[in-house]
C-alpha cells in the first residue's frame, strides 16, 4: 500500500477529539498491542498466550488483560467444564486493529534499519 | 482496507528483532508521531509547527526534534537567508509512516466510541 492509496479522511489537527490521538494513546500501552498481535490467529488460553509472548510476567499479563481499556479489544470467555477453561480472543475492534499493526510491521521491514541506525548510531 | 487485503508477511512472535516491536517502541513516543502527522503536507518552520500542534511546549518540541531517533523521520534544513530560515520536513521513512498512522486514524473513526466507552465507562 502506498501513500496515494490511503484515504486520509477529514482529519484536522491534533486535538483532544482527534481519533488519531486515541490511537496513539492506545499504542503507548505496548503490551496491549502485543497481546492483540499474539491473538491474531484465534482464541488462546492464558498459559499459551503467555508462552507465545515470551517476555511478559504473569502479573503484567493479568494486569493488562484486566485493565478496563483492554476489554474493548480483547474478550475473556469462560467455559463451564471441569476443570473450567478460560480463553481470550479479539473483539471486532481488536481484530480490525491488526490492519494498522501490520501496516506498522511492513513499515518497519522497509525502514527499520535506517531508523535503528539513527537511534543507536552506526558503528 | 480489510484484514483480507493485508499481506501479513513472515512475522514471527514478538521477539527482540521483530520489526513490529520497533514500530510499537516508536509509537510510545507520542509526540514524535504527532510531529510526523503534522508535517504531512510539507515542510514547516518551527513556530508554525508548534502552532499547528497546539498543546506542546517549546521545550518538549525542541527536545523531541533533537532526539537522535527523530532524525531518521524528520529532517532539519537551514537556509542561509537573512534572517536565517529553518524548516522541518519528513524523510522517506517519515512519509511512509503516514500509512500506518492513517490506518490507525481510520480504525479510531470506526471503533473509537466503543473503545472510549470501555475506557471511561458509559454514563
Amino acid at each position: 500500500m502506498t501513500i496515494e492509496q490511503v484515504d486520509f479522511g477529514p482529519y484536522g489537527d491534533y486535538e483532544a477529539d482527534c481519533p488519531a490521538r486515541l490511537a496513539v494513546d492506545l499504542f503507548s500501552n505496548s503490551w496491549l498491542m502485543v497481546i492483540v498481535y499474539t491473538l491474531r490467529d484465534g482464541p488462546m488460553r492464558p498459559g499459551d498466550l503467555r508462552l507465545a509472548i515470551g517476555q511478559i510476567s504473569q502479573k503484567m499479563l493479568t494486569q493488562t488483560l484486566r485493565r478496563r481499556e483492554s476489554m474493548a479489544l480483547v474478550e475473556r470467555r469462560r467455559y463451564a467444564e471441569a476443570p473450567p477453561r478460560v480463553e481470550y480472543s479479539l473483539t471486532a475492534a481488536g481484530r480490525d486493529l491488526l490492519v494498522p499493526i501490520f501496516a506498522l510491521g511492513a513499515w518497519a521491514d522497509e525502514h527499520g534499519d535506517t531508523v535503528r541506525a539513527a537511534m543507536f548510531g552506526e558503528s
